[in-house]
C-alpha cells in the first residue's frame, strides 16, 4: 500500500513509520523460528482443558468479564500482590500503549534505554510524545541523572531486549518518573520487581504470556500497579479487551507453575549449550537473562549471517541500532533446533 | 477502589469518570440477560469446528498473524471490498479507539448524536479531546449544519443505540467531518454503508462480531476504509491485536451467511412479538432496525420497571440522557425469554 495520507490523518500518525514485528510466516512450514522468542514448547496441557471446558458452555455469545476478576484472583494467588494491583491486557503490548494513555501527554516526553524495544519508540509516534534514549553504561547499568528531570513516563524492559541484560529492580526504585518495568522475559531470571509497586506508585510491573508461558497466540498480558494507578488504567483501556478463552488459557497456564518451571529448566539448559557454542565459533555472547542470546561477531557481517541463515530456513533476528551497533537476537529453540542452527552457521562461517 | 490518582497521571483521566458497560454477570446463573444485545443464539458450528482445528495445532505458543490476511481474505469476498481495505480489531470497540488516536488531537473535538452510544464520550475524554453532542432532528435524521465546521471526527451508529433508528448511509455521504459509521447492528437492517468507503477517504465503516455473529466473548471487529486510511490505522494499532482463535472463529463465520440469515429470520420474527406486545402495555415503542427494542412509558418511572426486573432476574438496560429523556433498551431474547419478560412486565405493569 502506498496511498498518500489524506490530510485528515493527525501529522504524528501520518510521519509515522510504524512498527515493524518480526517475521511471522503462517501456515505449516519447514522454517526454524527463532526471531521473536516464543517457546519452543507447547503451553501447559491445563490451557487445553480451560479452553475447551469454555467451548463446552454457553459462553462465546455472551461478553466476557470485562475485568477479569478469576484471573485476577488466581495470578494474585501465585504471584503474591493483591488483585486489585491487577490490571488484565490484551497481550502486554495493550498494558504498554495503556501505560503510554494514561501517562502521557501529546507533545510529553518517554524515555527508554538504547538498545531495546524498539516498539516504545512508535508508542511516542502514536500518542504525538517525544522519545528520548538513555544509552547504557558500561556493565548495562543506567544513569538517572543523565535524564534532568526530563520524561513523563520511563520504559525499561528487565531483562532488557535484545542485550538479555539485567539490572537489579532496587536500583530503580527511585527513578525519577513514572517507570514501567517491562518484565516480559522475567521468569527466566531469578529476581523480579513486583514487591516495589505497593510503596512506588509511580513503579508499574507490565508482564506476559507469550514467552515463559508459550501463548503468544492468545494474546494476554497483564500490570501490577498501585491500586491507585490501577484505578485509572481501567478507564483507559477497553472495557472487553480479554476475551473468553484467553482468560481461561492464562488463569490455566499461571496456576500450573511446576509446568513452567520444567520449561524453563529445559530452556536454560539448552542456552547454556547455545551460549558456549557460540563463543567457540568467534561471537561475543552477551551473559543472557531470558531466553534468547545477544552476540556480536568482530569479523562477519551480521546481517550477512542473517541473510544466509534465513536462506536457510532459519529465522534470528538482526538489529541494527544508530549510532550504537548490530547484533543477532537468537531464540533459544529445543535442543534439535539449536543443534541444526549451529550446524548451519558453523558452515556459514567456515567459509 | 477509590484511591486518589497520583498527580503523575494525566488531568484529562483524572478528571473523567470511566465508562461503565452493562452488568455482565459471571458464572452459571438463572438471569435472563437482555441488556447487552447479545445473540441469544450460538454462534455458527462452523465457529467452533475453526477453533478445534487451531487447537489440534502447534498454534497457540506462536504470534497470530499480525494484519489477519486469512479474514480479510474471506470477508473481502462476503462484502465485496478489498481485502486491503480492511483493518483487523479486538473487538470493534478497539475500533473506535484506533480512530480517535488517528484522527483526533488532544485538545480536538468528537462528535456523536444525542442519545446515542455513551462510549464515544469516553473515548474523547481518554484522548483529552472535546465532546460534541448533535441531537437528532424529527424522524431521527440529523443535521451537519449545525456543526458549523467543528470537529475532527463524528461517530454516528447506524442503526443507532439506544433507539434502533437508521439513516440512509447515502444521506451522510458528504459529512463534514471524518465519519465512523458505527454498523454494530447493520446485520438485522437492509442497507449499510460499505459501498462509500471507496470514494469518500473521510468514511470509515466500523463492524463487530459480537451481535448477529453471536461471538462478544471472543472479541472481534473490524474497519472497513479507503486504503489510504487503513494503512494508517495499521500503524496505529497494537502489532498483535486479534489472537488466532478469535482470527479463526470470525472467519469461520463470516463464511456461513446462510447460519446468519437463519437466525436474523428468527430474531426479527421474536422481535414483532416484542414490539407489538409493549405497545398493548402502553410503552411507546420505537420502530427497530436492530436486535433490540427502545421504549418509554407515558405513565411509569423507567428506571422502577428496570429494578422491578432485575429483582425479578431479569436484565434490561435502562438509559437516562440529561436533557433528553429516559428509556429502557431490551435486546430481543429467545422467543422462551421474552415470554417471561412480557409476563413479569404485566404483573409490574399491572400493580
Amino acid at each position: 500500500m502506498s496511498n498518500a495520507a489524506p490530510e485528515f490523518i493527525r501529522p504524528a500518525i501520518r510521519a509515522m513509520q510504524g512498527y515493524q514485528p518480526g517475521e511471522q510466516p503462517q501456515g505449516q512450514s519447514s522454517v526454524i523460528k527463532l526471531n521473536t522468542n516464543e517457546s519452543p514448547y507447547p503451553p501447559s496441557p491445563n490451557v487445553f482443558e480451560a479452553i475447551n471446558y469454555v467451548l463446552t458452555g454457553d459462553r462465546l455469545r455472551k461478553y466476557p468479564d470485562p475485568v477479569g476478576w478469576e484471573f485476577r484472583r488466581a495470578a494474585s494467588k501465585v504471584l503474591n500482590v493483591p488483585a486489585e494491583c491487577i490490571v488484565i491486557g490484551n497481550g502486554s503490548d495493550e498494558i504498554l500503549s495503556m501505560a503510554v494513555r494514561t501517562l502521557v501527554p501529546e507533545g510529553g516526553v518517554i524515555v527508554a534505554p538504547t538498545p531495546s524495544y524498539i516498539l516504545y519508540q512508535s508508542l511516542a509516534q502514536i500518542q504525538g510524545a517525544r522519545f528520548h534514549e538513555l544509552p547504557f553504561e558500561k556493565e548495562w547499568s543506567l544513569d538517572a541523572r543523565k535524564l534532568q528531570g526530563i520524561g513523563h513516563l520511563t520504559f525499561i524492559p528487565n531483562p532488557n531486549s535484545p542485550t538479555g541484560t539485567f539490572i537489579d529492580p532496587e536500583n530503580l526504585a527511585n527513578w525519577p518518573t513514572p517507570l514501567v518495568l517491562d518484565e516480559a522475559y522475567v521468569e527466566f531470571g531469578e529476581k523480579n520487581g513486583l514487591s516495589l509497586v505497593q510503596d512506588h506508585p509511580h513503579i508499574i510491573v507490565s508482564r506476559t504470556f507469550s514467552k515463559a508461558y508459550a501463548l503468544a497466540g492468545i494474546r494476554f498480558g497483564f500490570a501490577v500497579a498501585h491500586p491507585s494507578v490501577a484505578e485509572q488504567f481501567y478507564k483507559v483501556k477497553d472495557s472487553y479487551n480479554c476475551d473468553v478463552l484467553s482468560l481461561a488459557a492464562a488463569t490455566a497456564a499461571i496456576t500450573d507453575q511446576a509446568y513452567l518451571q520444567e520449561m524453563k529448566n529445559k530452556i536454560l539448559a539448552t542456552r547454556a549449550v547455545l551460549s558456549s557454542a557460540l563463543v567457540e565459533l568467534g561471537f561475543n555472547v552477551t551473559p543472557s537473562h531470558t531466553n534468547f542470546v545477544w552476540c556480536q561477531h568482530p569479523d562477519q557481517f551480521e546481517k550477512k549471517i542473517y541473510e544466509e541463515l534465513k536462506a536457510r530456513n532459519i529465522l534470528v533476528r538482526y538489529f541494527h541500532y544508530a549510532n550504537w551497533g548490530n547484533g543477532l537476537r537468537i531464540s533459544v529453540g529445543t535442543e534439535a533446533q539449536i543443534a541444526q542452527l549451529l550446524y548451519q552457521l558453523r558452515m556459514i562461517l567456515k567459509r
